[in-house]
Formats: structure tokens, C-alpha cells, sequence
């Protein structure tokens, strides 16, 4: 393996457990708390959500992208979903080539790379070329292999027991 | 198994991957902006720890309690540790009890528990006596069984590959 001159990291949360967006946004706060210029993208979100996550990062200035189609599985229209994942990467390019951020998130892209709705050896080959100094952060389940070869950082988040298995529904501020 | 009318949660995140502290930063992140109210209590950091969180959650009017003796595997006084521990849990539970919060995190309370400072039983009957809207995190490698069987969500992060095996040091916004 070469050495790799970058400090910067590229970091996956991935598996079927809670927390991986959760962690992401952990990184967004540590950043934004340091004064570091932060992007999040999501490839699942909508325009229109306006999620515990979008007011925070609204109130706090941080930019957020949301160019998904909302949970595809259920969607009526996968065409329609399938080009918005793919505007979305458009935007994640622009943002990873920039140069202006400390952190880019790339939020539940794993999505639409397992769906085969974006190349996965375009998005390596475009994280290689990102400036020396932008940390990216990837969540979701099933990263890629060839992701997590490539990545420096991999956590999975294993599920141990989730509330919805008790009826639980998703909270506001914790799950949302 | 009783049924539990609450609706608030024990969030439990354990492992020994990267991602526990950082998701519960990440549930912060969300609740404060639903405008709800969260007290951050950390048996790990110090008093005058400085990190990326810290530097947040002052800007934000969070409180964060800092009451832990720092890395106590290389301590030099393990007395002091364990009466700083129990000082921290002391303070938890007047937190837990007071009704004021809408989610107390516990950050790494799982380590005075595994070195025998604090008193599992215990700690389980304040959580089970809380207030009834008040959601719990805890976060920490090997979470007690009995922590895991109360618990009402419990992630693992497992630890697939980390940057420290590759000579990279941490790095500031993302790690801390």
C-alpha cells in the first residue's frame, strides 16, 4: 500500500445498527466547535425534511444539501429517485473538489452505490483526488468493499436491540 | 417483561469502535435543535479539557459536565479516579432526577462500572425511577449485561478498521 501523505481521513459508519448519520453529526458538532468549515449532503433526505439534525445545522449556519427521494424502497418512482441521487452526487463532487471544507459528509450514500445508481469507482476515484485537507464522513448500510478498502476508518454499527422490536416508535431529538 | 409506559429511551452505545461518544454528540446536535433541553456528563473528560464538544456545546448553551480524571489506565492515583467517578455518578443523579432534561448523556460511564467504582444496581434503579420523558445515553466499551438487558436500543460499534493501525494520529474536529 503507498503511503499516504493526507492527514485527512476518510471515515464510513456503515451496518444495520443506530447511530451511523447520529455519528456523523457528532463530527458535524466536534468541527463546527472548532471553527471548521462543514458540508452534509444526504442522499436521503429531502428538500422538504426538517429533521432535529436540519434545524440544529440551520440555527448554527452549517451548510445541509438534502437531494434524496425520501425512503427509495417505498418510492413510486425509482426513475425520479435514481436522478436525484445522481444531482446529489453532482453536488458532493463540486463540494469535494472545492478545497473550502474541513468536513464533507456524504450522508447514506451507500444507498444509491448498492442500487447501482452511482459508480462506485467514480466516487473512489473522486475522494482520491479531494484536497489533501477535507476529512469525508460516509454513512449507511452495506458500504461497498472496495469502500472499505479504500477508507481509513471503518466502524459498523451492529444492532443489539432496537426499540422498534419492543414497539417503541422513533422519538423526536433522538431518532430524528 | 413489564410493560413500560415511558416513551423515553436507554440508548446504550458500546463497542470497541469508533463512534460511541460521537453518536451521543450527534443525538445533541438533534435535540438542542428541537429546542429541547440536554446535559452532557463525561466520567472520562476532565475539568479543563478543551476538545471540539466542549468548544460546541459552550457556544451553544449546552451543559457539559466534565468531572472525569482523564485516561485512567495511565493513572498515577487510582484513588482519586474512583472518588472523581463517584462524584460525576453523584451529579448524574441529581441530573436523572431532576426533570429538567429532555436526554442526559452518561459519556463513558461504562468504565467506572467495569472497574467495580460504581455500583450497577444502583445506577439501573435511577434510571428506572427517572422522570418519565427524560431519554438516557450511555456510552462506552463493554457495557455491563444487566446495562444491556434495560437498555430499550443497544448499538455495538465494532471496530472494522482504524486509522491508528495505519500511523495516522487523531485528528482535531473529528476524533475530539
Amino acid at each position: 500500500m503507498p503511503t499516504r501523505k493526507r492527514k485527512s481521513l476518510v471515515i464510513v459508519y456503515t451496518g444495520n445498527g443506530k447511530g451511523k448519520t447520529t455519528a456523523a453529526l457528532g463530527i458535524v458538532l466536534r468541527a463546527w466547535g472548532r471553527g471548521q468549515a462543514v458540508v452534509f449532503l444526504s442522499f436521503m433526505k429531502t428538500t422538504t425534511s426538517n429533521y432535529g439534525e436540519e434545524r440544529a445545522t440551520r440555527k448554527l449556519g452549517i451548510e445541509m444539501i438534502a437531494l434524496g427521494g425520501g425512503f427509495t424502497w417505498l418510492s413510486k418512482d425509482l426513475e425520479r429517485d435514481k436522478a436525484l441521487a445522481q444531482r446529489c452526487w453532482e453536488r458532493c463532487k463540486e463540494k469535494l473538489a472545492s478545497g473550502q471544507y474541513d468536513v464533507v459528509v456524504l450522508d447514506e450514500i451507500t444507498y444509491p452505490l448498492s442500487f447501482g445508481w452511482l459508480d462506485i469507482d467514480e466516487v473512489l476515484e473522486v475522494l482520491r483526488r479531494r484536497p489533501k485537507d477535507t476529512h469525508v464522513v460516509i454513512t449507511g448500510r452495506d458500504a461497498p468493499q472496495a469502500l472499505i478498502d479504500f477508507a481509513d476508518l471503518v466502524t459498523e454499527m451492529r444492532e443489539v436491540k432496537h426499540p422498534f422490536q419492543q414497539g417503541i416508535k422513533a422519538q423526536p431529538g433522538i431518532d430524528f
